[in-house]
């Protein structure tokens, strides 16, 4: 029996220190038991209390249609040109995003706003800055038939794949239906994008009981907690579950043009008022905010700081602060890049010459003008 | 020992008609011994004198390397807008090739030809439709600095990888040498290429002695070879390995501007001529031609038999070499799409907006003008 005990703390001791790194690294949907391991139990116990919650390891899904939904996320020829993918400005080689000030669309147009990630976009209450999308669905079928970004039409996506023996006999395998629709894209493609989290962060791991963050990188969490940014940037995805002002306690006034949720509700409460944008991976995807004002995670921190909680970090707090930002960086999606099937003589031809009449049902109403925009920023 | 050469003559039989098509699905780098199994020897004997050679399945290869070289194949940070990456072009979802009249780049300018596939070009005796690179390590360098494509600089596309200290990490691993530059850089992406080979296809398995293709495909082989496609097409890519004019008995006037071979060489015999393409998954890459002046492989076929051959094919003729043609497609690579590590504050920013500075000497010199060229087939 003592000897029993003996292994038992023994393997505690290796899955803390040397089991863990290795499923961190390998990734995928292991279940590993929400951090009630062994020896853990009584910290993981206490910190099931903090505000910020483990993104979950396993969850359930249809692989069909994940897999469907993958190849539309990387299919160019749902674009005017041929040319441009879900995955051109939520690139999953670098954390679901393009890391530019803005977009780059159908015929170098460029976006009104910082393309945010995909990557636990499933933990957003609505989706776009302005969380004019409910989900993501209705999210995945905005882009197709922007101007600016892939500058297509729902009609022409999906003569586009309807043309093409392979994609009709996935779309009957998944929906029961030869005749494809909008609909049903955008659901495929929505169901691959609930797939791309990005669990067993450090901090996730320090959430389930593993001493896995340093006393700098906690404390950077304590001074996150007690000088006010947990309460907005809480919950499984640390942010995304409200709109809140940019500039509660100070205009901010570096862009003044985008109103934000505004557009949608069309209440002059609403000006400026975005949707809080996750801060998983965040260490990933600079330029932050949605102006892409600055490029530096610790020069975010003091603008919050400034314009949200009418606070001045010291150097010391804000270099504490990015610390712990830095443990929120998870597993990223490990994908098989896709095999799309070749288009026929009846498939719609690319085209990458003609601007598409703008037709606002899709794209941001007021920021849309029908021209190149050049953000702020200037690059 | 009656039983186990029972055994051993179903194992063989279960090898050629139930196996073979599992690892043709799976993929990867499987060597299945140059077909040379069981009771297929004697077929795949006579074969093996055939004027086209199987695709090796097995190689030798530098696993940091490629990894590395993978990377720096879809590390958009390369090119000027941090946007563009050399699967932008060379698409490896869409058969190694972007499939449009000609690439797009930086700033929606388009190149002057067709973007050859990257899939098996290390069977082609030099790169880019004129040769004027020497190898796949050659090239790699020419995208990257060409003001149409990435428009990046050799200088600036090093100062991004030496910024980033997980790419320093990787190549000082590879090279010993924590000084990222030029030739390090291209040399891990032409080592990453020359993995990008095609095995696997029917028509290989044919070749190896297996019974993979139909009668109808095999008389379009047998017709392939007697017309005299063959005498071009041929080798391990069924192409690749000449330079041939584009118009040999009757000139070829769908393009008259695009002068080929002789930019390299200045020699008036070279004009027109042209590295002749891989037809190795040739009904993936539409549109054809280095003019890319057919969407359709039947007239393709046809427009190579009129201009290299003076025949007119039956519709017959011409349905039957398509078959064959279409049993060339093999199996895609299958890769696991790389995470890339985040840019620094030290790392150069994107820049969307700028033209680069024409500097010829990467470019086409013939066919780049500062401009935005727009090919003949207007798309």
């Amino acid at each position: 029996m003592m000897k029993f005990t003996a292994i038992s703390c023994l393997l505690a001791f290796v899955v803390i220190n040397d089991v863990m790194p290795a499923f961190t690294i390998a990734g995928g949907l292991i279940d590993m038991g929400y951090g009630s391991r062994g020896g853990s139990m009584l910290s993981a116990s206490i910190r099931s209390k903090e505000p910020i919650q483990p993104i979950p390891i396993s969850f359930d899904c249809d692989r069909a249609k994940i897999e469907l939904g993958k190849k539309l996320f990387f299919e160019p020829r749902l674009s005017k040109s041929g040319w441009i993918s879900c995955n051109s400005c939520h690139n999953l080689s670098t954390g679901g995003a393009d890391n530019l000030p803005s977009s780059i669309g159908h015929k170098w147009l460029f976006g009104p706003i910082n393309s945010p990630t995909v990557l636990n976009a499933k933990f957003n209450l609505a989706q776009f800055w302005d969380g004019r999308a409910k989900d993501l669905k209705e999210q995945a079928g905005g882009p197709i038939a922007n101007p600016m970004e892939m500058a297509s039409t729902h009609e022409i996506a999906v003569s586009v794949l309807q043309s093409i023996p392979e994609y009709v006999q996935w779309f009957k395998e998944v929906y029961g239906d030869e005749n494809i629709n909008i609909d049903h894209v955008t659901d495929a493609i929505a169901a691959f994008e609930e797939t791309l989290t990005t669990p067993n962060s450090r901090f996730d791991l320090w959430l389930r009981g593993y001493d896995r963050i340093s006393k700098l990188e906690e404390e950077g969490y304590a001074l996150f907690k007690d000088k006010g940014c947990i309460d907005c940037h809480n919950g499984f995805g640390v942010g995304g579950n409200s709109f809140q002002k940019f500039g509660i306690v100070k205009p901010y006034d570096k862009d003044t043009q985008t109103l934000g949720r505004y557009n949608v509700t069309k209440n002059e409460k609403d000006k400026y008022v975005f949707k809080v944008p996750l801060l998983r991976n965040i260490a990933l995807t600079a330029p932050y905010f949605h102006d892409a004002s600055t490029w530096s995670l610790s020069e975010a921190v003091n603008i919050m700081a400034e314009y949200q909680l009418r606070i001045i970090l010291t150097d010391n707090e804000t270099n504490k602060i990015v610390a712990f930002l830095q443990t929120l960086t998870g597993d990223q999606p490990s994908i098989i890049f896709p095999t799309l099937p070749p288009s026929t003589s009846i498939t719609p031809k690319p085209n990458r010459n003609e601007l598409t009449t703008p037709d606002c049902s899709d794209a941001d109403p007021l920021n849309y003008r029908g021209e190149r925009i050049i953000p702020q920023t200037g690059l």
